[in-house]
């Protein structure tokens, strides 16, 4: 029998451990398929624990701690030591993933990240393995599982956001503070993640425009139901003309799309290339043992050989004006001559509508129209014309819309 | 630069065409993600082309000649030569799976077959690498995209069986001789591999109990719309109480399950572990491009470093008698009593019914009837008994249908 595998485990919260638990329980079975057997040899808490101990004692090191300090100094030491490292922390990569990644190659370790990205949806194996030398096109989908239940939720009670995020927080599927989750932030630090490995380019942070739901009103997604559409928080990661675009914002899908039926707290994501049309992947998102299973996954890559490391190729511009489909909703004074006015308006920006609905009348009049694709720039200027034509009762209220029609 | 990896290509058909381009293509990427460049160095076909030559000339074998003879004996030739192999067959890896896999142990090298299951969709390698020490308790989905692409055509147009068959060979989706498709077995080899690596048991052809579609009628796809159901060719592998059921059968699925909506060509896999809940992947499930960039993908990990190369663990019981839900569609004389009796002969068998819809009357009544899951044994009994009622105008149809609810 070869030697265990020694793991030195940094941080034992939720995942961390859960992680704890499932690789004695799974060792013989990790020892069968890759040919030795994991030991925990150390962990590494807040309040105890020696990192330069754990460090000496281990072949691989594990981070789940979070947040960038100490992760990044203690992910770069190991990664110097020599040591692999697997880690679920989507800050860490997405902030300093050059300097990871760097350190990796330098020192012929691996780094994997499996649980960073949509949990145990195996995102980051499909686009670094089975899709290495594949020219990815497009890579989006649903990536943060708590706006993913308040969105769901909301659609089906009609409830507001402000109730549901309290009934997320009740049920453990939004934090205490919230923020980074509802405001988009904790979905650009993924889809930074993703564009980086589909397009080998340098993206960081700052680079993903991201949206988040907080604005959302119960009636938008009681209108666009009427019209055939869900709403979700999409992050999209694309080539365009002039280098790449990377965006995250809350959009309405029509009905037949592959990702409109993702409900709850599960997240999904979907590839395209020229030469495969397209893979969608989806599951639970987050959970202490779905996440530690891809930590566990990873673990067992790397006892059983080598993979590669992510190189930058290229420095691709990130395009910030893209095509979009747009859902508008405006409250308007009932009386002759609006939707003209809108409809000039709309029209002198080169603005195309899809469909209009009108309801109610008196105060409580209302115009939803969906437009068909344009230049984003397009529609941002006939949107502020629209806004302050006199006979709006409240400010417009504009929502991407995905339009592409699938199989 | 590394010396390049030298591929012998066996099989020039659409697969082994496209193979051939794509890998010209993206050789330079190749080289980029695994460090050395994949060339081509010889291509046998039917016609041309000296096996033994090739074999000499090569560091990874492409095996996609299809069928089981010659392929077997080339497979097995290169790798005890000690030659990679990837191959695209699943009918080679589904009847001559132990003896491959042996060899490849034997000799330290890879046998890798994504394409042989799903086409693109990578759900070989999520099984076989980020689930790898997963204790997997089902693997089901939709592995055949004709049978899919006439069940979904079928549904929208309301055309009768043979008549969509022809639109499919027309269109493509369909071979000339679509028997193995129709009949379910070509769906049954792909389920054999899948319970094979998600199980690490023996399962053969023989032990996958197969139906196909040739029997479904436009009309209980019109009514089992109506209950909120779409039929689709399911392959399903599980562990069950004293061991693993392997199946293939056509089956209605309720809206808001995660497969309904997967149409057309496509295929769609899901995975289920108490550790991971579920993952569900879906894409194209055949085509060139989509099968070579499958092909592509394996050629990289190879490239790449080792893998972990199947192997039996134990011999697991095939269980036939489990647990299901049926549709049940009767076509009766329009009297009274006649539900009361059906009624009564269901009781007694101890099956019960979730739902009843009766249609038409007088020639042209019907019953349609969806039943709560229970063992299939008792519903088969229930079901002899009701053929035989001398109210019955036609023969009993029964389909399966799949109850879970989801997220």
């Amino acid at each position: 029998m070869s030697k265990p595998v020694r793991i030195g485990l940094l941080g034992r919260g939720t995942v961390g451990g859960a992680f704890h638990e499932l690789v004695a329980e799974r060792a013989d079975e990790v020892a069968a398929v890759a040919g030795r057997r994991p030991e925990v040899n150390g962990v590494l808490r807040r309040s105890e624990g020696d990192f330069d101990g754990i460090l000496a004692g281990s072949d691989i090191v594990i981070e789940l701690i979070g947040g960038t300090d100490p992760a990044r100094d203690y992910v770069l030491r190991a990664l110097r030591a020599g040591r692999h490292v697997v880690s679920a922390n989507k800050q860490l990569i997405a902030q300093h993933g050059d300097e990871l990644f760097a350190a990796a190659r330098e020192a012929g370790v691996q780094l994997r990240f499996e649980a960073a990205v949509a949990g145990v949806v195996p995102v980051i194996r499909v686009i670094q393995e089975s899709l290495a030398a594949t020219e990815i096109t497009k890579v989006f989908g649903i990536v943060n599982g708590t706006t993913n239940f308040i969105l769901s939720e909301m659609a089906s009670t009609g409830a507001g956001y402000e109730e549901t995020l309290r009934r997320a927080q009740e049920l453990g599927y939004a934090e205490a503070d919230p923020t980074d989750d509802v405001n988009g932030a904790d979905a650009a630090a993924k889809m930074a993640i993703l564009a980086r490995l589909a397009f080998h380019s340098p993206v960081g942070l700052g680079d993903v425009a991201f949206e988040g739901i907080t604005e959302i009103q119960p009636d938008d997604i009681a209108y666009a139901k009427e019209l055939g559409l869900s709403l979700k928080l999409l992050g999209v990661a694309e080539r365009v003309e002039g280098g790449i675009s990377v965006r995250v914002f809350p959009c309405f899908l029509y009905r037949g799309h592959p990702l409109a039926p993702v409900e709850g707290p599960f997240n999904a994501v979907m590839v395209e290339a020229p030469t495969i049309t397209e893979i969608t992947m989806s599951g639970p998102g987050a959970g202490g043992t779905e996440t530690a299973t891809a930590v566990l996954g990873d673990v067992v890559s790397i006892i059983s050989g080598k993979a590669p490391v992510h190189e930058v190729r290229e420095r691709l511009e990130i395009v910030r004006d893209i095509s979009s489909s747009f859902y508008l909703h405006l409250e308007v004074a009932d009386r002759p001559g609006v939707l003209a006015q809108i409809a000039d308006v709309l029209g002198r920006n080169e603005v195309s509508v899809r469909s209009v609905v009108q309801r109610g009348h008196g105060d409580d009049a209302r115009l939803v129209m969906v437009m068909h694709e344009g230049p984003e720039a397009r529609f941002r200027a006939a949107l502020e014309e629209i806004a302050v034509l006199d006979f709006l009762r409240a400010a417009p209220r504009a929502i991407r819309v995905i339009e592409e029609e699938f199989v």
